[in-house]
């Protein structure tokens, strides 16, 4: 197997970086360092000079966009069900296997569409609150921009993310086919319960229908406590306006609640007594269980970590030493710690989290492997302030059967073969 | 003049909101509240139905871009000196007034060159370490993707940002066109210390030189120390590999430095024992004093605020409440106050800062603002955790004359009349 053993021991590194970061790290490593970059004694003389630096550049431009040799990062989508009744119905899952860092840019946040993504003017979208309130209320955009703004960096996550790891057999898939439909930005926009309030929202309101403005009229039961607590609607994503496909020129933010409630193209909020009881929360966005019965209203996403480097469609190139890196992420707080096992489960060690640890939001892990060039499994472990961690997949399939759809978040696994080449398995 | 008058005492607030929020807050208001959204009782039979609520919407594209109706959200390009013979020299500006939240979204980063933007070949890319190390090293993309990485969340601003502040009269302008040369992004990439000790690093060696691939060779020197703290080769710009315009595929970030020492498109990095004295640091950013002497390597931007909502671009419409919000930030590291006067500077009240307040990071603060109609001035005043505070316009120019061009800092102000609109003046 040559199963990469972990060990915090000795590492031949070469540099006071690796060697201060020591201190910090727990290293599933063996042995070995640093790879050398390349040839020593390179001189001025062996820098090529390229075109690019002899002949001046291309001029400015207004709305700037990635390298064409960057043309391969995009979203892909997944299956486009009954495309010629509903065109966009689906989705589109994010790279997060090209991405580092933690905020995920605009055009390659997932999106999930019921019926496309709407056009919307902005001067013509009206946001109406009503039902038990004492003053029924039209917003324009304009309006709500008169209100106090509050920001937060928040990850959305489709609760049908990772769905593909009910299957009894394990897909082939990378962390952006398998897991990218979770992405994080920083949101500004105005809390939810000072617009309640503006409307006099009825004590006795239990629960709220957000109503998007798209041709599905996508809508879903919100609890009041949740809309009063850190609720907001949502006008800038990453610092402009947000997206059409996620939602411009509004949308409600409910920050760890499953994606699909966090409705886009707000046009409608009506507080009520009870659920309403939308086919988005009876025939889908249930959890069936091994019992016939199912789960119902379950919202806050669980603790879950992807490992994206290395992961499949990124291939390795020889033993050495690589970071490995990936992303945790809790609908129930901060992440506490992620834990890295190289030998199959057999052990594991603590990550480092990349600060600031922000609640509800992604969190990038690193720790250092040296990898010896057997074959071996890599899996990621996180766990959040809550105290919860994540399952192993048989004890989440144990609870759930293969039947359910949603909220998959189990320890996935990538194996590592001789080549270098990573492939999912269950583990 | 009918200034409004600062006062933390009670306000006539619709909502809970904004009474739990006057506990944290000292409120720039004498009176009234929230704006009445629009006509009470409306129903849902008032809520338009347009077409994009009846038919399907677009379908998924791989790289999303923003709305149609948002084509003015653009960077501006100000002076393009000698078009002729270098393209693309010159600045374009970020539009801090159309933006909210910290972040700026990479197409909108602000953006100067000295010779246009190069189109480089990854592939085809080195960065060469040599001069006074025991390995010259050549290092590929590939290769140091195999490095440790990090991620932080870091401010960029052009020394020259603000220089129209110097001249004798005020120019008109926007928070954009006047401040817009600095923007902030999650930067994701080597630390500079790991990549110097793999090539072996002499002890002896003070300075770096750095320089750039495109064809202006852009170079600046920077002393080791700084290097070997908190330097990056950063690869990654919010989450993506950076855009061509800021240094694809590398860029040397210094955390707080002025911007053009972090050299873009970074080719070569060589260690020295003094300054190489470019011609970027000698004929250019230096800051010429009244005696005719100047200041060279003034390198950490000062504390600094600006107020975006509302500005200059953006008109009020009539009395009431406001948020006014802003950015403020530091090369120093944390801003630990931002003060904000509505009353040309008789008055101040301290912002809430939002959280998490990072070092060396635009920090997003905002006060609640109950305009009383009258015209009156705004300005901002920050303090960072260094304890620097932004010094008034005429002690700067006391200081460095009206020659100096770079590191403007002085407390900023936009005069409100009667009618809403906002013009920049000195105050």
């Amino acid at each position: 197997m040559g199963q990469t053993k972990l060990d915090a021991g000795p590492v031949e590194a070469a540099g006071r970086g690796l060697l201060q970061r020591r201190v910090l790290l727990a290293v599933l490593a063996g042995g070995g360092g640093f790879p050398m970059a390349t040839a020593a004694f390179a001189q001025p003389s062996a820098l090529p000079v390229p075109d690019w630096s002899k002949f001046p550049g291309s001029p400015f431009v207004g709305y700037g966009q990635p390298s064409k040799f960057e043309a391969d990062v995009v979203r892909t989508a997944g299956s486009a069900t009954n495309p010629a009744n509903a065109p966009g119905t689906g989705a589109v899952w994010a790279p997060l296997h090209r991405l580092h860092g933690t905020i995920t840019p605009n055009g390659l946040h997932f999106e999930r569409s019921h019926s496309g993504i709407p056009d919307i003017d902005p001067d013509a979208h009206r946001l109406l609150i009503h039902g038990m309130v004492k003053r029924p209320t039209i917003f324009t955009l304009e309006t709500l921009a008169r209100y106090p703004m509050e920001s937060r960096i928040t990850f959305v996550e489709c609760s049908g993310n990772s769905l593909a790891l009910y299957a009894k057999q394990a897909m082939d898939g990378t962390a952006q086919t398998l897991h990218g439909l979770a992405s994080c930005a920083e949101w500004t926009g105005v809390k939810l319960s000072i617009l309640l309030d503006e409307a006099g929202i009825d004590p006795a309101a239990e629960w709220l229908l957000a109503e998007g403005a798209d041709a599905a009229g996508m809508d879903r039961s919100v609890p009041i406590k949740k809309a009063m607590d850190d609720a907001m609607v949502a006008l800038y994503q990453n610092g402009e306006r947000l997206r059409p496909s996620n939602g411009y020129p509004m949308r409600l933010l409910l920050p760890g609640y499953e994606g699909n409630m966090n409705i886009k193209w707000l046009r409608r909020l009506k507080a009520t007594t009870g659920p309403t009881m939308t086919r988005e929360e009876t025939s889908k966005y249930t959890t069936l269980l091994p019992s016939g019965k199912a789960w119902q209203f379950v919202y806050p996403m669980d603790v879950k970590s992807v490992i994206t480097h290395p992961s499949p469609g990124l291939s390795m190139q020889g033993a050495g030493f690589y970071q490995v890196s990936g992303l945790a992420w809790s609908g129930k707080g901060r992440i506490s710690k992620v834990e890295v096992s190289a030998d199959g489960g057999n052990s594991w060690a603590p990550a480092v989290l990349q600060e600031p640890v922000l609640p509800i939001a992604f969190t990038r892990f690193r720790i250092p492997w040296n990898w010896d060039g057997g074959a071996t499994t890599l899996q990621s472990r996180a766990t959040d302030e809550a105290g919860n961690t994540q399952p192993t997949r048989s004890q989440l399939i144990a609870e759930r059967g293969n039947k359910a759809f949603y909220h998959f978040n189990a320890i996935a696994g990538w194996a590592v073969n001789e080549q270098g080449t990573l492939k999912h398995v269950y583990v």
